[in-house]
């Protein structure tokens, strides 16, 4: 018996799972204190820490449930169908699911949606965390082609779709994509919804930017999500974590009833329920009347951020660097020149800058190079005078490396 | 194309979900004001609200990072590690992953550990948070035998383990058992720990009830847990639920490094991390020097109502009725003569009694009847003069149904 080998085993599945290159940057560039334009956090100066203190001295000490197990809050889902409205997709308490963040819900949607080794849609370029959710199903993934300055490719969707391609899924970001920062048009929102409704394609319309609208002036709902214009097949993934504060870890699920009843076990299995503290200060803070101003003050600091990120790309960056100014969101997106690699860029850039920024390679579909010359900036949790030193600091770098 | 069915597909594992017994209580009760010893919460009244308010005021007015996206707290990793000598497991700060509640770890380790189909042991009455986690892995379950005043039966699984069967884990809970109250002795936790080793069987070991020590006097870690005995192949699972709060959402994990370096990448994909919030309150409260007084408070008030439970089953349950004094943990296991379904039970008894249980049901490895004649009854989150009352009601129910 003592001759079995001492060793673990792993679930294929797990053993497979692809290390998190995003989780590392924020590791290393969190621990060794450099300027960081890498992870797609809020600006830690914008929280709204006088308004959650109080909330959550209240309702800590009026509500002896806010410590407890809990039930979804009612007040929570009311305000949820608020907001929604107001982003232009109404819908009702019963359509609303509450999650643990919004990874949370593509966890939850992938284990619904996926069985072992079916076919997921997704760009080619895309936010990590979907692939990580995605990754213990082992899908077949279906790339489809997509860049900065126009998104996805809808006619290769449609051909795939009409070619006989039943996939379980199609994730998508139609508005602050993340992380090439595009925002699709009404035209192709339309399109989108149409391709969902005829071919039953699932839509998960990840808008955890939609309420991050950097046009001055502009109406946050100027464009309706894609689930406004088609409420069955398009689910909608809405997030605290950038419009309030990450740490509450508090999302939300829009969509048919039949598929939030199917939720509630796959959550229960994963995490029990969600904070019920979060839940109770995320609704305290909204029942007070302070997401408005908030939201109008964390969009003309992003406004100015991003105004000063462009700004210091241009005086900083080399003529062969290519960006598109973002009207959502809180990343830019710059394409270096083809053999340039920007994972290998980021060591360099670390070292000699001490700036660090997210490589495409990053969200590239497994095995795909289309990113790899590309560089993910946030220029969220950054002052402009930071973002201006930073990328000072970032440009000789870059120039170097475009010969 | 139109032609298509207006229907979802969901994947395989996910439509044959187990609906979740538990929760379904939860709500019920909740909903209608019931008096519950349904659901293994801790005592709503008795938790240490000034400290966590204070800790919280503390921790939003500090520190910016409290609301942001984070890194596992070191300072909470230290305080786990002091936690973990107190018990009488010692660890080191590397060992310790931090989780969102026991039942995340739960789920990632289910994830990491079972390939779908792959066996995994269980005992044939237990918690049904583990079955409901291992659930997505369509496992070939093995069930061990197990009884309320004995616990797992260690000879059944050793024949089995010699027999050639390989689990991918096994999953116990030795102190406090859920829902059986047992705790194991020393000689059957050295016997155990001596099975995983020799048949290099990861046990998890869930020790949410470990420090709900209810003999008077005793030595909370009189008892070693099983991981003491072996550091390798048994897994340890903490939680700050039973014994701060469970809105903190946070547990812990104890395990080889090279399992912890595996769980990191599976929580970033289920939800990118634990609430920064509930680990820095966590860790400020247990700075503050807080938990060995909260714990003894505790602990004074569940022996308090361990013992008003036992006298009022003594005097309102017929002489059929079986059940033994749990030494840790906060639940009875109420046995009924055979024919008794417990099931049944509880609709008359919510109906006629206004009072809520767990039925033995909501426990049993699936499709199996061993313990649809038990009840559980919690008796953490009711006083001494709720819990007499609520069993003085469901006295005249009980003793009908058993003739």
């Amino acid at each position: 018996m003592d001759a079995l080998p001492d060793e673990f085993r792993f679930a294929r599945s797990a053993s497979g799972f692809e290390r998190s290159i995003l989780r590392e940057i924020l590791s290393s560039s969190l621990a060794k204190g450099l300027s960081s334009f890498a992870i797609g956090m809020p600006g830690t100066d914008l929280f709204p820490r006088e308004g959650i203190e109080r909330a959550a001295s209240e309702v800590l000490t009026g509500e002896a449930r806010a410590l407890q197990y809990g039930e979804p809050s009612a007040v929570l889902k009311r305000h949820v169908v608020e907001i929604m409205a107001r982003r232009g997709a109404p819908c009702r308490e019963e359509q609303v699911f509450l999650t643990t963040g919004s990874q949370q819900a593509m966890d939850l949607l992938a284990r619904l949606l996926v069985d072992p080794g079916a076919p997921v849609a997704v760009e080619e370029t895309i936010y990590e965390g979907i692939r990580i959710a995605l990754s213990a199903r082992e899908p077949r993934l279906l790339s489809i082609p997509t860049a900065a300055g126009r998104g996805i490719d809808l006619d290769a969707l449609e051909e795939l779709l009409v070619g006989g391609e039943r996939p379980t899924l199609l994730y998508v970001i139609p508005t602050g994509h993340n992380p090439l920062g595009h925002t699709l048009g009404r035209g192709e929102r339309e399109r989108l919804a149409k391709l969902a409704r005829r071919h039953r394609l699932p839509v998960i319309e990840d808008d955890a930017y939609g309420l991050i609208h950097l046009e001055a002036g502009g109406e946050p709902d100027r464009l309706p999500p894609v689930r406004a214009l088609e409420e069955r097949w398009v689910f909608y993934l809405g997030s605290f974590s950038k419009i309030l504060a990450p740490a509450l870890r508090v999302g939300w699920v829009v969509a048919p009833e039949e598929v939030i009843a199917r939720l509630s076990p796959l959550k229960h299995g994963a995490d029990v329920d969600t904070s019920a503290l979060g839940q109770l200060v995320a609704a305290r803070f909204l029942e007070d009347g302070l997401l408005p101003a908030h939201l109008r003050r964390i969009r003309a600091a992003y406004r100015a951020r991003r105004n000063a990120m462009l700004a210091a790309l241009e005086r900083h960056f080399p003529p062969t660097a290519r960006w598109h100014a973002p009207t959502d969101g809180i990343f830019i997106w710059v394409e270096l020149p083809d053999p340039v690699d920007t994972t290998d860029l980021l060591r360099e850039s670390v070292e000699e800058a001490r700036v660090a920024f997210c490589p495409g390679a990053a969200f590239a579909v497994a095995g795909e190079r289309n990113a790899s010359h590309g560089m993910r900036l946030s220029f969220a949790d950054s002052t402009p005078e930071e973002i201006e030193e930073g990328i000072a600091r970032l440009g000789p770098v870059v120039r170097r490396a475009c010969g």
